[in-house]
């Protein structure tokens, strides 16, 4: 089976053979409708309520704060959207660089009565704090932040940002989906901060697609997005994907486990793949900010990164050109345009994602094939000008 | 293991094994992200496509007129909700029968301005023609009818429904999550009658939770519910479960193999359970409509449900007492309201929804101990009174 070497764990992740383990039983034996009241449907829920636990338990939240949805654009959605039908139109803040599934929600919004502000990040790639200090003093309703940018990998410090939302009286929302499985989080201590609510999704982490959660404040009254049977609590109708969720709560056991051990192997080939990219010229994206362990996003001057990928491709290296969510548009990434990235350069962004199954000798071997492709690349670009 | 006669096909069913099969490669090794521009990625996609193809197949619509969800609930909560986004508030005509997921969402549309009319069924499940004739004459913007439904199985003859609701000028819309896979489906025939759109469930069909569709008209405009990266041509962003979407086409496939034969067991089947059922005193609801081949929905004088449901549970027969959906709410059926049905026997219902692995000596079995059953709780109420 012809097997490239993936480097694109951002867009999403093998699912663990452990995690497909636990998950099988459910699709053709416990088959059950969690609703349903006989043995199946018993034990379809026991599972969910084992999931709900595992889930919880790995970002420090009560079980009763886990509302399961099918993907972590359906939690964003959820919470926007629910948060705001709740609410009187009023001002609405989200970063300009969080990720289409809170940018495009927020515009909807915008259209139904509500002041939207997106807030710039600084050059690094976090959020520029004077501004979000006067958007602030606007006292808006609600403020969704990205926890960590899919693109760059930045992660900002949202608990100040957090408390700075809650003592203008708005309810605090942030795109956790990157960070989770890769940084330590915890729902309590954000919570304590003013974080009212964390998006995560499985398939980022292990798990598989088609499981996702919203964690939330209690106190943050939402109107159901899927409205219909009631379940989750009434913020979410639907059968229960079980198979799904059986699968995101074993996977979040496994992150947990294997936090340490993942972190300090993500480090030394972060570190290996950055140094080789510096020393061949390549510029790093938000190199001046925290970013997470397993990101690198970098261009090459005069080198086009649609074209680089595709050269990857066809060399055996699974790299993205951009957020693949959005790799239909031709347009220079809006996180790096957020960021001040002159255009020609962002045109050239790669983003290489890493994971569990990635090794030293991928990253070299890698580096290698980028150097002489690059080295090509400019060559014909120099002869073009 | 523990493996109780499975009666409750109508809630879910066990994937089959030959679906199965076909998601394990969609797991741990062709995992892409389908809008990644690589191998894994491109793969994904060609998964996608191919189920779209056989979605549609089985259906009688185009490829294109496919849009994946992760639900029944979410189609139905999409239909109807992005519909009125992009109309001025009106008449919404909706079943009184019809599923939670249909009917609070229209309520949610209520409360924003949309006037809701719940159209009442006659004594048979099937909606009333006089009533119906009389909504239309105040020209609906929406009307949306469920095509079976899932307590009674009373199967709604929705072509003349749809063609006096186009010369209403409203959109159409019908939710076959239960007809689909049971009864055949012709999107283009029902399309040409007015029909815009139909919701579909992987789950309810021997596919796996976690996929569904919307088959939708390109003419109606749509608000996508879940907005973000742009998926399933801007009506749904999020990444793609692939898994799912694959079993979901190849449970569509195995669906159109199959019909023939299924349909004819199922009748067999039920034919048993009926005769069985009226030979000591149940009485069956809707029995003067059509019905789908594997539902069958009674009650006895003086035996609660609920309770009915309990014992066969214990006895090793997984069936239902109401809508798996709504079994946490202890109010008599809606559906049963809506038919007519005193509430005291309606708090009898009982519903068994056969599939693909039952067999004449289930039925048998499950007949000797429902009369044993019934013949001892009828006892015990007679000495209570
Ligand atoms: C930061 C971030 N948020 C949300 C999402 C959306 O998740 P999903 O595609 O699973 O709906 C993604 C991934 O695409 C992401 O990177
Ligand atoms: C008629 C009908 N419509 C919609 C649904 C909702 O489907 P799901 O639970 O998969 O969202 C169901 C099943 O619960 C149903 O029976």
């Amino acid at each position: 089976m012809f097997a490239p070497v993936y480097f694109d764990h951002n867009a999403t992740t093998p699912v663990d053979p452990a995690v497909v383990e636990a998950m099988l039983p459910y699709f053709s034996q416990q088959f059950g409708n969690a609703s349903s009241r006989h043995e199946y449907g018993r034990a379809a829920r026991r599972a969910i309520d084992e999931a709900r636990a595992q889930v919880a338990a790995a970002v420090g939240a009560h079980a009763s704060e886990v509302v399961f949805t099918s993907g972590g654009s359906e939690a964003n959605n959820l919470l926007l959207k629910g948060a705001a039908a709740c609410l009187r139109p009023g001002l609405l803040a989200v970063g300009a660089a969080d990720h289409p599934c809170v940018l495009r929600p927020a515009e909807q919004l915008a259209r139904r009565g509500w002041n939207l502000e997106k807030l710039p990040t600084d050059p690094a790639g976090r959020i520029d704090r004077e501004r979000y200090a006067a958007v602030m003093a606007r006292k808006p309703k609600i403020v969704s932040l990205l926890l960590a940018n899919n693109e760059t990998g930045v992660i900002e410090d949202v608990e100040p940002l957090a408390a700075s939302a809650r003592a203008a009286g708005a309810w605090f929302h942030s795109d956790a989906v990157q960070a989770f499985g890769k940084v330590p989080l915890d729902f309590r201590r954000l919570n304590g901060c003013g974080v009212h609510a964390l998006t995560l999704s499985a398939h980022k982490m292990g798990g598989p697609k088609g499981a996702a959660a919203l964690i939330l404040d209690k106190r943050l009254e939402l109107e159901p997005l899927i409205a219909g049977g009631g379940h989750e609590r009434g913020l979410r109708s639907g059968t229960e994907n079980v198979a799904a969720i059986v699968g995101f709560g074993v996977a979040c056991q496994l992150a947990i486990e294997r936090r340490a051990a993942l972190a300090s192997q993500l480090d030394r080939l972060r570190t290996q793949l950055e140094e080789g990219l510096v020393a061949f010229g390549g510029q790093i994206f938000g190199l001046a900010a925290k970013r997470l362990p397993n990101t690198v996003y970098f261009a090459f001057a005069g080198v086009d990164g649609e074209t680089l990928v595709g050269h990857l491709d066809r060399a055996g290296y699974a790299v993205a050109s951009g957020a693949a969510c959005s790799s239909a548009n031709p347009e220079p990434s809006h996180v790096l345009r957020a960021m001040g990235v002159a255009d020609e350069l962002a045109r050239g962004a790669v983003r290489v994602s890493l994971g569990r199954g990635n090794t030293e000798e991928q990253v070299a071997g890698f580096l290698a094939t980028l150097r002489s492709t690059v080295d090509r690349l400019q060559r014909l670009t120099a002869m073009a000008v």
